[in-house]
């Protein structure tokens, strides 16, 4: 039987503000992508996240990113490694601690935002994030784009990594992600978006935005938490992939 | 050969403003309060601390406060169960994860601060400052003031404690601590502080502010790390003790 | 004609979370309590919501808190005067600067949270508040609670102040609030609700909880503005003082 | 007599930790960067620096930078304009009735470090930078690089502004400054950057780095604040400006 892992970013509420269906997500998703307070995400939001996820056996994974809470994480810095390789231990171990704390582990990391961008072509910053889980835990996989530098140098540190592909992006006839500014990148309709995330785990290939089928190499389907409709189409690729008889499970466990 | 315990609060810096001198202390000290990032404390400075603390063989606190930086932690604050016990959590598993980057372990935790204060009356906030660490690791021993709520809400958690007393700060002829309002309250002589707590260890007792000889029990003396002159002091006491015959070891162990 | 002010708590959205309903409400009050960047709010946000209030032609207040994101300004601090005079005259200032650039001024000053809270009994702080609005601007108004401490240090300080009803919460027959603690503390039938307020303009009156009639006195009506249904309690307040003839205006004007 | 202002940057202290001695370099300046608590700064800081620099007759100006207090402003950040505009409206206005307050007008506006150096040439935050200042006060001047997007944009905007040389930054042939990558780049004798002074006040130009003299254009001399050593450079220029009968006065006066 195909086998396939579906992960989302939740536990990114902060203080009086909520963010996201995590409930909902996390009946669907096997692995949560859990923000760790530097660009989202408060030790209440963490605690009461990681609590659902242990609950329904979902694997935990640190959703870490730069220390921008009013940029969510999302603008590009230029942090040196002596800031960066620290702030990501940091995180990791905040994120393990309460993990425990629930009877759970963290079992992978996934960059956020600026940062998950920016470790794609940016080595030294791949490095860095490959170096910091490797001090904290050999164990721990790097979940990101398939080719990216950040797989490559998790590799090389010695770290397992997890390939995703985005459920509601385009992808070139190359097999990169459509640039967000380009029309057309982003994907809306549900029940395509649910039908292609069949073809990717069938035949690992999707349909490119010319036409054409493209090789797509995933370990994991990254379906985005905090739209509005997130749910509904995290349900619909959720329900086609079981429905053609998939199974959804973590690609890290215990 | 009478052992006793020095702890000072380190890794105080944050971004770019430096604070005390933590090398100088580290030479001396056997236990370590490392500011964990919520009122003091940056990943950087907490990896650099540890580093100095891990090739010291000084063991490793987590010094947990509020999330009030501007405040330093000194701000007394009404935090809610829901919001505290995670957020020391967050801040003692971020350590660890540090302290195990660096080849070492978080052995005990002291609030800082306000929080410190807090919990020598107030049974809630002590209680979830036990709840907090029996959650994260039981091998954790809550570091405070002797008789404290905190101490007493560790040890109906199952947590190890240990008491300190205070080099420089005068005391009244019940044990209590002179209030800093009070003139007296803060001994600035370093001979003098030095002599005290060789009494201390070896007698386990101290002269109070009227003059009379009061029994205080302390597995370790805090020696104050951020005013000037403060590694001079920590000097001055650690010569005396060791003059004395006196054994600077931690109270936790591997 | 009889002529009430409206004022709701708005722009509190921070980086990517948003809160409440700002141009629904901003149809209907005459004030608009503006969030600061210390408990919500960002620079953003409130440049954005002044903007709507001005376009509207609703007064713009400065609804300044303590610095505490995490706990949206809820929780009671112990902040010395040294901090939170500069505090709150730094937070004024800079939504001055935002209302000047969108063509508008701040007229009035309202606390926060726990800072409201605070300097409903507490002289000190009350007289922190009153110091820092005196030295920005002495056409300041302090909006307040009726007899709070804060109300009469304004006064003493030679500022113009404006007492506020609460139009979802229930009243004791001495004419303060029922502790939110206790059964009937919150109004929710949008109906009732209005009538009371129409009750309020008219008569000085409102029924308390013991269902005799309390004198109340108001010059401005408080609608929530965060909590679910917030809009639609506020448009039932609006169109039953509409309906009585009744004006609503600031009271704050240029 | 020739004239130059002497510029440097204070106030940069933040919550328990100080910055550099202010008191003494407002003794040297005419002019005064004021921090404004985005990058380092908080408003009792800010409050203190301003009312020394208004007893001093020093002209204070708004120091503002990026949302990076753990990375003192000096990380590069792609701050879109709708977050850049506002937040340095922001920082501008809470200066402002600070020195409302004291007393004291801000006359100027000086960019802080990865802003700065960004506006050199990245003509969107540039036009940023002018746009909030214009939509505060079209008074106030903008301190920068001469040849600067800042000043050319500042100048479409209807600004004025002022160029600034470093007192102990090296110079190229060409007139632009050494990078601090390359050696050579900061100068360190006190006396030689004071005597380079005095030649760039009263010919207009500096020995460069390959020892051919380049015209520089400069209203003002920025004297650095931060470093050990600091106040007595800046005495040494300062002496060295008097002796050779320079007056010091600020660029930007009531």
């Amino acid at each position: 039987m195909a086998t396939i892992d579906l992960n989302s970013d939740v536990g990114e509420a902060f203080g009086p503000w909520p963010m996201g269906d995590d409930e909902g997500m996390l009946r669907l998703v096997s692995s949560a992508n859990i923000a760790c307070g530097f660009h989202a995400g408060d030790p209440r939001a963490m605690r009461a996240t990681v609590r659902l996820a242990a609950e329904r056996s979902v694997a935990v994974g640190a959703h870490v990113g730069y220390r921008d809470l009013a940029g969510f994480g999302r603008r590009a810095m230029d942090v040196a490694s002596e800031d960066l390789i620290p702030e990501i231990i940091y995180q990791i171990g905040a994120l393990q601690a309460i993990a425990r704390a629930a009877g759970t582990t963290v079992r992978y990391v996934k960059p956020h935002g600026a940062l998950y961008n920016t470790i794609v072509h940016d080595t030294r910053q791949a490095r860095d994030v490959a170096t910091a889980m490797a001090e904290v835990d050999t164990n721990l996989v790097l979940l990101g784009l398939p080719g990216s530098q950040g797989l490559i140098e998790a590799n090389k540190a010695g770290l397992a990594t997890a390939a995703e592909a985005f459920a509601d992006r385009a992808y070139t006839p190359e097999g990169t992600l459509v640039s967000r500014r380009q029309a057309g990148a982003v994907l809306e309709d549900p029940v395509k978006v649910a039908r292609r995330m069949v073809q990717l785990v069938e035949d690992g290939t999707v349909e490119s935005i010319d036409g054409t089928d493209v090789k797509i190499s995933a370990d994991s389907i990254c379906v985005h938490g905090d739209s509005p409709g997130a749910v509904t189409m995290a349900d619909r690729v959720y329900q086609e992939l079981r429905g053609a008889g998939v199974e959804i499970a973590a690609f890290a466990r215990a």
